[in-house]
C-alpha cells in the first residue's frame, strides 16, 4: 500500500510536531511526503495529480487555522482537484486527515471552549472525500504536543505511522503483522538499536505465534467444514 | 447600522450572481462593499480592521469552493483576524454569510448528491464567529442563479438588501419600517421610477397604518397600566 502525506504548513520547521513527524516516516518506503509549500510558488498540477492518483491512501496534514486548514491547502485543492480528478482516478482510495491544534482536544466538544468536535468541523473534508469516492478515516488529532512526555511521544509515533500505513481491517491480527513488518524493516536497515538481540527474539516469538494461531485457525475451518 | 460586506470571489466580474448583488448594494449608503481580492496584492490589514471595528454587521459574501470559501478568504483570515482584533475588537457584532452554489439547494443534505447541509459545511465559520464573540447569523444561500426567473431575481434583491440592513428582530414592523426607509431613500436620489406617484401613495399609506398602530398600542399600554 502507498501512502501520500500533502503536509500542508506555511512554515514546517518551525514547528516541533511536524518535525516530529517527518522524522517518523523517515524509513517508511511506501510514504511519499509532500511538502506542499515548497510547490506552490510554481505547482506542478500534473505532478500533484500523478502522485494522487498512485497512491492508494492519502492524508492531508496541517495545524487547524480557523476550525480549517491553512489557506495555502484550499488554494492547492482549488488548482489540483479537477473534474479529470475527482471524477474518477480518486476512486476507492482512502482520505485521511492529521490535524493539530494549540487547544486541548477537550475543548472541542459542546460547552467546550471550541465548541464543536472535530468531525464537526472537518465536515467540507469529508465533502470532498464524499465527492471524490473516497473513504474517509477517522481524522488523527494530535493537541499540545509541547506537553507530552517521552513515553506519550513514542505512543504518538507509532500511533502515525499506522495511521498512515496500517491496514484498515482495525484487527489485532493486521496490527500484529504491522510490527512484524516495522521490525523486519528496520532490522535489515540496521536502524535497530538491539545489541542483545532482544527486540529480534520478540520478532522470531511473534512470527511463531502468528503461524500457530494461523495452523490453529485453519485446523478449525477444516473441522467446521467435516 | 453600519454593514460591511467582504466579498470574495476571484473573478467577480465574470459571475451573473456577482454582478447581481454588486448592484443591489449600490445605493445603499449603510453599506460598505470590500471587494477582496483586489486587496490581497498588498493586503492593507490596518484598513481591513479598521472596517471591521466600524461595522455592526459584517458579511462574507463566497462561492462555495469544495464545501468551504475560496482559499483568498482563508488567507486574508490569518493576515486580518489578528488576537487583538478577534479577543474584543468584534465582540456583540453580527457575522452573516452570503454563500452562492451552482448545485440545487435540496442536494445539500443527507442522501443528496452534496450529503450534508449548509449549516454542517460553514461549522467552522460558525466557530469564528463564536471565537470573535459575534453573534451568528443564518447564513444565506443563493442556489443556481441563471435558472432563476426575473420575479424571483426581483425577491432574492430585496431579501439579499434585508439581510444586510434590517434589524435582526425578524418583525413584521421593522420588515415595513425597513420598506419605508428603503422608499424614502430611493425617491430622495429620485431612483424610484414612479411617475404616477403610486409608490409614493403606498409609502404615506404606510406610515399612516404604522403611526395608527403605534397610537392604538399605546391606548392599550395606557389602559393596562389604569
Amino acid at each position: 500500500m502507498k501512502t501520500l502525506v500533502v503536509m500542508a504548513h506555511p512554515d514546517w520547521h518551525q514547528s516541533n510536531t511536524q518535525t516530529f513527524l517527518k522524522e517518523a516516516v523517515l524509513n517508511m518506503e511506501t510514504v511519499y511526503w509532500y511538502d506542499l509549500q515548497s510547490h506552490m510558488e510554481q505547482l506542478n498540477v500534473p505532478l500533484a495529480q500523478q502522485l494522487m492518483k498512485e497512491a492508494d491512501r492519502i492524508i492531508f496534514q496541517f495545524p487547524m487555522y480557523w476550525y480549517s486548514a491553512p489557506s495555502s491547502l484550499y488554494s492547492w485543492f482549488e488548482q489540483v482537484l479537477t473534474p479529470g480528478i475527482y471524477n474518477s482516478k480518486l476512486k476507492g482510495k482512502e482520505f485521511g486527515i492529521v490535524v493539530s491544534t494549540g487547544v486541548s482536544e477537550k475543548q472541542y466538544t459542546a460547552g467546550g471552549g471550541e465548541h464543536f468536535t472535530f468531525s464537526e468541523f472537518l465536515k467540507p473534508f469529508q465533502g470532498i472525500a464524499l465527492k471524490c469516492q473516497m473513504v474517509y478515516l477517522s481524522p488523527f488529532s494530535i493537541s499540545l504536543f509541547d506537553y507530552l512526555s517521552d513515553l506519550e511521544k513514542k505512543q504518538l509515533l507509532i500511533n502515525y505511522q499506522q495511521y498512515l500505513t496500517l491496514n484498515r481491517q482495525g484487527s489485532f491480527k493486521a496490527e500484529e503483522q504491522w510490527v512484524i513488518n516495522r521490525l523486519k524493516a528496520l532490522s535489515k536497515k540496521d536502524m535497530l538499536k538491539d545489541p542483545d538481540h532482544q527486540l529480534m527474539g520478540i520478532l522470531q516469538i511473534l512470527e511463531e505465534n502468528r503461524d500457530d494461531i494461523d495452523d490453529l485457525s485453519d485446523t478449525i475451518a477444516q473441522m467446521s467444514e467435516e
